[in-house]
């Protein structure tokens, strides 16, 4: 990116402010649903700035322009803004202020602050104004920074929505509707408008490719008093779905008649999930909206079904042979000397995933880390940084894939040689926390965060921790990450319910020498019932073998290994016979083979 | 107490309700400084209901009476209300209502409804008006229910208050408040309302006995601008007492010219702990009240200084000693067939430690439990239900004491007889999350609920668990239970610091066989700082050995029978030389042994 074209299109964006009365404008990484993953439409504080990261807000004064960023991109915000003269703001660092409190300290008392309220979330929104309120500056929050100077926009996404069919969803939507409805019914309202796009998608079975990584479409439902009627660019419509929406009895009508469908509705109570819902929608609702901290279809979503739990074994099982094939080239090539680059093991792992039938997409860009750029939070190799695989050192592989009967997300890192007893001891404290929650027995209302510790106890024993969260939630066929549920070290307010689906990933990062993760996917389910009460555990769902190579037995107790060499025995056994190859079936007995003292 | 002498007392505050034109009368169980043990003159709650336990609220209503008690005194409440004509309401089962939920539903809008709003602290009392506001029921909150009724009521007490020597305190009153207002300064506050009666001693180096169990005087203390001001009742200071308050910087006004006192201060932003402050209290201050979830001194006092924590460690080493005299004699009692009951044990323990010079008093009533009692949370045996000990089975023992230099709180749990394989497998269980907790190590920014599940996961994986917090914190030579720290189940969002001193006692309760409760104290410590970051660990603080006959060592670990081992050797390190008595020294080395697989 040319650094003139970005200090051209902020001299614009101070015209156009300019002209509006404003004295900043916030232009947040976001689009009207809250995404993680935005569509090419909706990346507009990318075009802004030219930075590419998946984080970050811009800022833009008279005299300033600011983008704040977490640490997972110092480097490369520091890289891209250079030049632009956008001041690169470290988020996370103490000595680094809010925007709320930066705008503050900037702004005279009087001031007007321009948002696109499309682009905020309720609380956020609120936030903001309560914050800059108080030192008597206002919001203006219809203010769009990219209308009249972003000429060659891409459009809204086109592509066509298709039906996730019920032999892999389990239950139709027109089932989905009416429990969605008899919920908010019993909540006290009398409809719901879903802005989260995966909820949406989940409740009508419906999927598309909008944006890379989760297959949703973009659109906004509305289900209960008045009809149920799916907010959606024709364009994205076939005489086929339309005539499926119509038979699980819902109507369509065009996504930019939004504003003016709300403010329409004969409903007395919209429920929302105001975190979900931008602030320009909401209130739109004004006094109609009722709001909930998690929506139906979220807590309906969270929980698979049996059809579903099918789908996904299946796909677990699929992606594991995938594997197979895979690293075993990985490490043929390596050990032969063929010139091999962490692009190259992305492209390797997507090669023999992406044969399968079932394979729709991967569920989040594949991170290789080899050696020191293990250590690096969601890495992903890019021609600049490219390292060559050698024979020694870890390679740390965290990927997935959306298949149609289910999301996977797998994380193994393996020895490239002889491993050091520093690569084993660290791997074996952070392989002893994966058991240590996989094997989990727990009481039926139990919040993740409380388990969290389990997967940590070991290291911290060696003075290690690791940042990040030890469990995600995972979606089917959906979003990589979802919540409402969570295994980390910061409280969130959810129980884990049977049909549960999270991820069991604690790790190392030696800042320099290496990273460590170990991830399987794990099921809540129930386990039995005592005087006590109920309990739960946890079933893991991923099949790929851990390398034995860098298993510290000596720290390993009798229970864990026993754990271990469980699990192996069970991934051999599920992935042997859909192995051919004699080369491969081979490759997979010796690697799950059982560990000893 | 005659059941007809509490229907007349209800019916008189119902002739009193109607007079003042209130559809219902709460009557909590409270007192001006929200403590957790009230004096006689507080007992309003007792007096009207004829209920003794220490939980417990009443509401009265023209035509009815309720309790709502929790689990501990279903049985209790059940039988002291038989009779009267109160209703027991469960706490805490899903068919009871709130007391809120339950006032909405029986009275009509526009009712009233009377409270003494020097018994509610300010959340408590906002969620009364919040709730019964939506069904235009208004809580009046000036009426006394024991006015006018309660003639023989006791007076306030009136003990006097002394001085808690520097010696054991480690810093003076003055340096205390200085530290203080340097923090409410910090806050953007210039004055500060105590009213937690254990923060007052603190901060003052005072002591009284005006409760049972925990050396508080009933009190009030204002800090900063306009002066430092102890509002108590004169009869509880001497010419000692004031000139020392007086040296430290602190003058006296009467206890009840409070709300005279507050309306008059000069100071314009008056912080405050909204939870221990009364709700009529805060009033008075109106816009000049600034609210904080932690008193600065609750946090000072939280974190025990040197002295203090080498004062705690002598306790423990002296309270050890009194037990290895009262265990050594209750375990002969009952070998040599010597009629020994519940009560005796509570009796007996109570003498050995109150022969040192530096006992106050028991930090609470001794919970002596035999066979079944043991599985009845906070049972104190009385008259009626003191068990003979026997030969077999368990008897669980919780019992503290307020030395001068310390507070102790233990629980251990032995074997009377040759223990059955379920009473070993249930002890041992404890014990593995009793040893998890004690020897953790953990980053210096977590919170104790983070680290309860580490105490409970054996347990959990047998399908048993326990209701109770794992750990509360304690404080020196004042309240067995003080915040703001703990771990529990339940969040609360108060990370461990160094020189916070809280217990470690999972436990486990089998309805009508038995209860297993292993309760030590822990101090927080500095462990050790490494590239990520620093880390804590504990200290066990109390000097008791478990009992080896027990412990199951076949399903303990190395590192877990390592850990045992050490401790009681610690503990056999620490007592004998302060023993004189052979046989008292032969008990201790033998109860002290190692064990091994």
């Amino acid at each position: 990116m040319d650094k003139q074209v970005i200090k051209e299109r902020i001299a614009a964006l101070r015209e156009k402010m300019g002209k509006a009365g404003l004295a900043a404008v916030v232009v947040p990484q976001s689009d009207p649903h809250l995404s993680e993953y935005l569509a090419a439409h909706w990346q507009v504080r990318r075009w802004f700035s030219g930075f590419t990261g998946s984080a970050g807000d811009l800022v833009v004064t008279p005299d300033g322009a600011y983008l704040w960023t977490d640490s997972r991109y110092f480097l490369q915000a520091g890289e891209q803004l250079s030049g632009t003269g956008i001041e690169l703001m470290k988020d996370g660092l103490a000595s680094t202020p809010s925007i709320e409190a930066f705008l503050a300290e900037h702004l005279a008392k009087g001031s007007k602050v321009g948002v696109d309220g499309m682009l905020f979330s309720v609380p956020k929104m609120e936030s903001l104004r309560k914050y800059l309120g108080k030192y008597g500056i206002s919001v203006v929050d219809d203010f769009e920074p990219a209308e009249g100077l972003w000429n060659d926009r891409p459009a809204l996404p086109d592509s066509k929505i298709f039906v996730h069919d019920v032999k892999y969803a389990g239950v139709s939507a027109s089932d989905k509707i009416a429990a969605i409805l008899e919920n908010i019914v019993k909540e006290g309202a009398d409809a719901t408008l879903i802005s989260a796009l995966d909820e949406i998608a989940w409740t009508l079975n419906i999927r598309c490719n909008d944006v890379k990584h989760t297959p949703v479409a973009t659109a906004y439902l509305y289900l209960g008093n008045g009809g149920n009627v799916l907010l959606i660019d024709p364009a994205k419509l076939t005489d086929q779905t339309i005539a499926y929406l119509k038979e699980q009895g819902v109507a369509t009508a065009p996504y930019d008649s939004i504003k003016t469908f709300l403010a329409a509705v004969p409903a007395e109570h919209v429920l929302i999930n105001p975190a979900l819902t931008s602030a320009t929608v909401r209130n739109i609702l004004g006094d109609k909206a009722y709001h909930v901290a998690i929506h139906p279809a979220a807590w309906f979503k969270a929980a698979k079904n049996d059809v579903q739990l099918d789908g996904v074994r299946n796909a677990m099982t699929r992606d594991g042979v995938a594997l197979v094939k895979a690293f075993m080239e990985i490490e043929k090539r390596v050990a032969t000397g063929i010139h091999t680059t962490e692009m190259d093991v992305a492209e390797i792992l997507r090669r023999h995933r992406s044969a399968s039938p079932l394979f729709f997409d991967e569920s989040f860009g594949t991170i290789a880390g080899y050696g020191p750029h293990g250590a690096i939070m969601h890495y992903e190799a890019d021609e600049h940084s490219n390292s060559t695989l050698e024979a020694h050192g870890l390679l740390l592989v965290d990927g997935g894939v959306q298949y149609l009967d289910g999301t996977t997300d797998i994380t193994r890192t393996i020895a490239l040689g002889t491993p050091t007893d520093q690569e084993k001891l660290d791997f074996t404290l952070v392989m002893k926390g994966h058991i240590a929650l996989g094997t989990a027995i727990f009481p039926d209302d139990t919040r993740g965060a409380q388990l969290d510790a389990l997967a940590r106890q070991f290291l911290w024993k060696h003075g290690m921790s690791y940042l990040h969260g030890t469990g995600h939630g995972v979606g089917h066929f959906l979003g990589v990450h979802e919540g409402p549920q969570s295994i980390r070290l910061n409280y969130v307010d959810t129980i884990l319910r049977p049909g549960m689906i999270t991820s069991n990933e604690p790790g190392v990062y030696r800042t320099g020498v290496h990273g460590i993760r170990c991830e399987n996917l794990v099921l809540t389910q129930p386990k039995f019932e005592t005087e006590f009460g109920k309990f739960l555990c946890f079933e893991t769902l991923t099949m790929f073998p851990f390398d034995n190579s860098l298993m510290e037995t000596s720290i390993l107790s009798e229970e864990e290994i026993e754990w271990y060499n469980h699990y192996q025995a069970t991934v051999r056994e599920r992935l042997l016979p859909h192995l051919t190859d004699e080369a491969e079936k081979a490759w997979l007995i010796n690697k799950t083979q059982p560990i000893s003292k």
